[in-house]
C-alpha cells in the first residue's frame, strides 16, 4: 500500500492530539487553573517570545522588549479575571548578547511594568544559545475560587465586546516592515501604531473587573487575531457567532494611515497582537454600567462553530486567519 | 579619563546584580517558594534546555530528551523536599523539527517520568524558532508550610551528604563526546554512564524523606557540579565546607572506564548533571537511619567562603569549577 504523505498537523490540531493522549484536564484556556486554598485559585501562563519570530531587534529596544515580555503574559492573566502576583523568567541568550547592554535594559523596561502591575520575578533560568535570543515569561496569579473566566462559557444570545480598538499592533508591524521606527521625531500617529505593536499595554485592572461584575461568561485576550480567538470561544463554548463589520472598532490614526476599508477591516479582523480583551456577557446584562466604552460585536448563536460576518455585502463566514506558527 | 575595558559578569554575579537592583526576596534557592494556604507553600522552578548547549540530537533520543526535561526540574523540586505537583513546557522548536516526529517522542518520554511522580502537565507554550529547539521545563510542587528546605540553613559542624555516586553523568557525557551512542549492543557499563548523562534519575523520594525525617539543614541537587554547589550551600549559609577526597563516592562502573584517579575525582567534583542531592545535616543526627546508604563527604565550618579538600596531598582550597554558561 502506498504511504500517504501527511501533513504536519498546525499547532491547535497538536496540542489537541497531546491533549487527549494524555488525558490532560487543565489544558486548553489561556492559563491554567490550580487550586490554591478555600478562598482562592491561581492560574498560570506561560509565554514564548523567540528572536526573528515573534520579535526583532532591529525594530525594538531592549526596554520595551522587557515590557513586551510581561506585558503578553500579564494579558493571559487578566483575561481569566484574575490579578498577577508573580513572575519567573527564562532567557537564552547568545554569548555577543550577553557581553552587550541589552539584558540590563530588558529586565529594566520587564520591571517598570512589573511594578505597575505589583508583580515580583521570583525565578527562572538562564542559559547561552548558539545564536539569538528566547525568552519564557511565566506569570502567576490568583483569582477568587471558582471565579476564573474560562473560554467556555459563552451562551447563544450572549453579546461579544471587545475592550478598544482593533489592529493598530498588526498596522504598527506592517510599518515595520515597510521601515517606520520608534524614535523622539516620530510622527505621532505612526507612533502609537508601533507602539501598539512593540509595547502593548494589557487590561489588566478591566480584567479584574469584569470578572468582579460578573460580567464575562467567557474571555480570552485578544493576541491570535479576533478570527481565530473568537473561534476558540467558540469552540470551547461548543457554539457560533455572528458580528457586525460595522462595530468593529478601528482608531482614527489606523484609519488615516490605512485607507483601504478591507485592509482596514482585515487588520481588525485577523492581526492580532492587539492584548485587548475578547468576552461575552449575557443580554440580561447590556446595560450593565461596566460595559460602557466598551464595544459590542456582535452576539453567540447556536450555529456551532461558524462565525459569520455581516456587513455591507451581505453575511459572509469568517475564515480562521490568525497568526499560527505552523 | 580612559574607559575600563569591563568584562561580562558571570551568570552568577549577574542574577545578584538583578536581585539587589530590584530588591527581589524570592531568587536566589534552586526554587522560588510561595504562600499557598495554611499548611502548605509552593515551590517552582524553571530550567532551560538549549540545543548545543544543554543537549545534542546526535547524542540522545526523543524520548530521553523528555525524560531529562522533567528530570531536571523533578530534581529542583526534590531538593526543597517538596512533592512535585504540577508542570507547564514551553518548546520553541524549528519548522523541520516540527515536522518530523520528535515532539511525540519528547512528550513520550516526558509523560512517561511524570506519571511515575504524578505530575500533570497544566500549561506552556509552542513556538517557532529559525533553527533548533529550546525547552523551558517549568515544575510547581508542594511542601508543608515553612518547611521547605533552601540552601541557607548550613552550621558549622553540619555534617556534608551527597546521595549517590558522583561523576557518571560527566563521564558519560565524555564518553559522548568520543563517539559511544545508546544502543541495544551498548556495553553494560557505557551504557549506564551515557544514561547518567542522557536520562539522569531525580531522587524525588529521597528528598521528600530528608525532609519528613527533619535531616537537611540546607539541600541543593548536583547540577552544577559539587564544587560548584557546594559553594552555593556555604555562600547562602554563610560558611565554609571541608571535604574529604577519599569518601567521594565513585561508582564502579567509571572507576573502571576512568582510570587516571586525578581526572576520576575532577569528573567527581566539578563534572555536573548527576542530579544527585547534596545536603547537610546536624552532627547529632549522624546516626539517624534516614542517613544510611548516604555518603557523608565532610563537614561545614566557620570558614566562610572557603572550601577545603582533604586528599593524601594534604589540605587544598577547592576551587569552582562547575559548569557555567557564562
Amino acid at each position: 500500500m502506498e504511504k500517504m504523505t501527511q501533513k504536519a498537523p498546525d499547532e491547535f490540531e497538536f496540542l489537541r492530539g497531546i491533549t487527549a493522549k494524555y488525558g490532560l484536564t487543565k489544558i486548553g484556556d489561556d492559563c491554567a487553573i490550580l487550586p490554591k486554598d478555600g478562598d482562592s485559585d491561581l492560574v498560570i501562563t506561560a509565554d514564548l517570545l523567540v528572536q526573528n519570530i515573534d520579535f526583532k531587534l532591529e525594530w525594538t529596544s531592549a526596554e520595551m522588549l522587557g515590557h513586551k515580555a510581561l506585558a503578553v503574559s500579564l494579558s493571559d492573566i487578566a483575561a481569566t479575571g484574575a490579578s498577577s502576583r508573580y513572575a519567573l523568567l527564562s532567557i537564552a541568550v547568545s554569548q555577543g548578547f550577553w557581553a552587550s547592554d541589552l539584558l540590563d535594559g530588558f529586565y529594566e523596561g520587564w520591571h517598570k511594568l512589573a511594578k505597575i502591575h505589583g508583580v515580583e520575578l521570583v525565578g527562572g533560568d538562564l542559559s547561552r544559545i548558539d545564536e539569538g535570543l528566547v525568552i519564557d515569561s511565566v506569570v502567576i496569579g490568583e483569582v477568587p475560587k471558582g471565579k476564573a473566566v474560562r473560554r467556555s462559557g459563552a451562551k447563544p444570545g450572549d453579546g461579544i465586546y471587545v475592550s478598544d480598538n482593533l489592529g493598530s499592533a498588526a498596522a504598527g508591524l506592517r510599518l515595520l516592515e515597510r521601515g517606520y521606527r520608534m524614535s523622539e521625531t516620530t510622527d505621532r500617529k505612526v507612533a502609537d501604531l508601533l507602539k501598539a505593536q512593540l509595547a502593548p499595554v494589557p487590561r489588566a485592572d478591566l480584567g479584574v473587573r469584569l470578572r468582579e461584575a460578573d460580567l464575562a461568561t467567557s474571555m480570552v485576550d485578544l493576541s491570535d487575531g479576533l478570527s481565530s480567538d473568537l473561534a476558540h470561544i467558540c469552540d470551547a463554548s461548543g457554539v457560533g457567532a455572528r458580528i457586525f463589520a460595522d462595530r468593529i472598532p478601528i482608531g482614527p490614526e489606523l484609519g488615516s494611515l490605512f485607507t483601504d476599508s478591507d485592509e482596514l477591516l482585515a487588520l481588525a479582523l485577523n492581526g492580532g497582537e492587539d492584548f485587548e480583551l475578547l468576552f461575552t456577557a449575557s443580554s440580561e446584562k447590556k446595560s450593565s454600567p461596566e460595559l460602557d466604552g466598551l464595544f459590542n460585536i456582535g452576539e453567540i448563536t447556536a450555529n456551532v462553530g461558524v462565525i459569520e460576518i455581516i456587513s455591507d455585502k451581505g453575511a459572509e463566514v469568517l475564515p480562521r486567519k490568525g497568526y499560527r506558527h505552523f
